[in-house]
């Protein structure tokens, strides 16, 4: 089997039939962009050992790169309509791994109604996969939800809790082997949702009907938020006393297995947060309630700080030691 | 300098204050397709050490990546719009490196008037770097060219000569030095295709008015034919005495550098084959003299046969040992 039987019979059924990538036969897909919408593009790579385990399920690395961009989109107040799919190899990947691997695409291409409109397979020196994916969707003309468009006194709300995947990192990483059995057993929740991104595409159509700006938790709850003040030129007060956390994250608080500094800087939790108008606020909780999601008022943006500052639950400022991640 | 402000100095630039990705302070960019257009897209992955060479300079990397995936366009009768980059680093680039690859991709951007609109830098292990491109292009609705078009009785166009790129790539191996050196000074052009792809971007507009289908020659000569003729249903006669060589090859060939072999199994010329209808040839083959193109008839598609069939001067047929590039 080579390059090409590969692609034939693993990766043309992702193209699910699609007239655009028609059949991964031309050096292109061509696609249609719906008159009256604009085409929003995002692209996410991740590499083995750096954004996955090397020991990881082909079913979780597809999951995690599919919804990792497809949080992207959400965050813009997009609807995804396809990707493309850059893979490459240290070597030629055993039937097995490939079954599963596309498995699990397609099973996420049904779940979020996208389709792949072509990519590229190559090989890789070095020892290590890379995938890269981008990722398109559409939204109304003018419709998209930028991170630059907070104003002061807009409220900030959280799509949902976080600190689920900091804690499920916590775990996966922790050395003492009693310790961690005992953290899995207690936090099931947070150990999914660490290897289980759950991007908030339902949400997509309230962020831009009642959001001036948006991002998605990836970098770390205060780098992301710290993004949209950067953007936005203003600042934000965030109150601990308003945060929801899941049952899993209150355990691990009260055991002392994470810190909220540790919540704070964590990412890859995949809410979005976002800077609400107050006249919006109500209307916009009970449609993310009815998403079957559990959202919560954070804090306010205010126009005349810069920088994000926190407070606790007695009102007290938090200082903070870390806030995300970087590459280098 | 941390990955932030490595972006904000280097790759900022690169979106050329585009409003679409907005200084790339968003989780994505969003892109208008002109009413009247369709979108075209495709994507090249290049890893050092398969795709350029571990010494390579950034600007040639940084070209090579670019013009690979706009020639996918040209063989689409595609023009370029912009494209997302992404940049797997085994370490952090130095400020030369970085100062030189950007600069080379900007000097590319405003040659081909396209601009980056996104994508994402990360860390890699295993010591080699990964970059990953997806290009978008619009073509007016429904006129994109597609392999699969191709009918019985169309003509073989070739945009310009092939086998420069094999040469080149030929003279870079030669592991004699004498041979190398001597190789090197009789044919420089080789040595230039090879290293600096020549997408027929501005071939794009005659491609989508007169051809039926097309490719690039990029996996090998007779390998892209053939990709037509298979997505066509259909074969082709490849008449050897109408190719048009470059003086380099020619000589090449004379001193038997390079066999007529290694020109068809050799990819990477970026030239385009088209299928033509008879009644269209002269009037292309004048507009691509025009682009300062050196265009010929090199064959013709038949219906009644499949694969390609390749006949020397005399009209004899040639056995082919090799058809191409695979990956693995």
């Amino acid at each position: 089997m080579n390059e090409f039987d590969m692609i034939e019979k693993y990766f043309l059924p992702l193209t699910m039939g699609q007239a655009g990538p028609a059949g991964l036969r031309d050096d292109a897909a061509i696609l249609t962009v719906p008159a009256g919408r604009d085409l929003v593009v995002s692209s996410d790579t991740l590499n083995e050992g750096v954004h996955f385990l090397s020991g990881d399920t082909p079913e979780n690395i597809a999951r995690k790169v599919i919804r990792v961009n497809l949080s992207d989109l959400a965050a813009m107040g997009a609807d995804p309509l396809c990707y493309q799919l850059n893979l490459a190899f240290p070597e030629r990947p055993g039937t097995n791994w490939l079954e599963r691997f596309t498995g699990a695409l397609m099973e996420n291409q049904k779940a979020y109604e996208i389709y792949c409109s072509g990519g590229d397979t190559t090989s890789i020196l070095g020892g290590v996969m890379s995938i890269s994916v981008t990722v398109m969707g559409t939204v109304p003309s003018g419709k998209a939800v930028r991170r630059g468009g907070a104003k002061g006194g807009d409220l900030l709300v959280m799509t949902g809790p976080v600190g689920d995947a900091a804690l499920g990192l916590k775990i996966l990483q922790e050395r003492d082997f009693e310790k961690k059995a005992a953290m899995g057993q207690a936090c099931p929740y947070a150990l999914q949702r660490c290897r289980r991104p759950e991007p908030r595409v339902d949400a997509a159509a309230l962020v831009r009907e009642y959001a001036h700006a948006a991002v998605d938790i990836s970098d770390g709850v205060l780098a992301d938020i710290g993004h949209i003040c950067e953007a936005s030129g203003l600042g934000a007060y965030l109150s601990l006393g308003g945060f929801r956390y899941s049952k899993d994250v209150r355990h691990a608080l009260r055991e002392e297995y994470i810190t909220i500094q540790d919540i704070l800087g964590g990412g890859d939790d995949y809410e979005l947060a976002l800077a609400v108008p107050e006249r919006n606020v109500e209307t916009l909780l009970e449609g993310l309630r009815k998403l079957n999601l559990s959202p919560f008022v954070a804090g306010v943006f205010e126009s005349d700080i810069s920088g994000v500052h926190v407070f606790d639950t007695d009102g007290f400022e938090v200082k903070i030691e870390t806030t995300g991640w970087v590459h280098f």
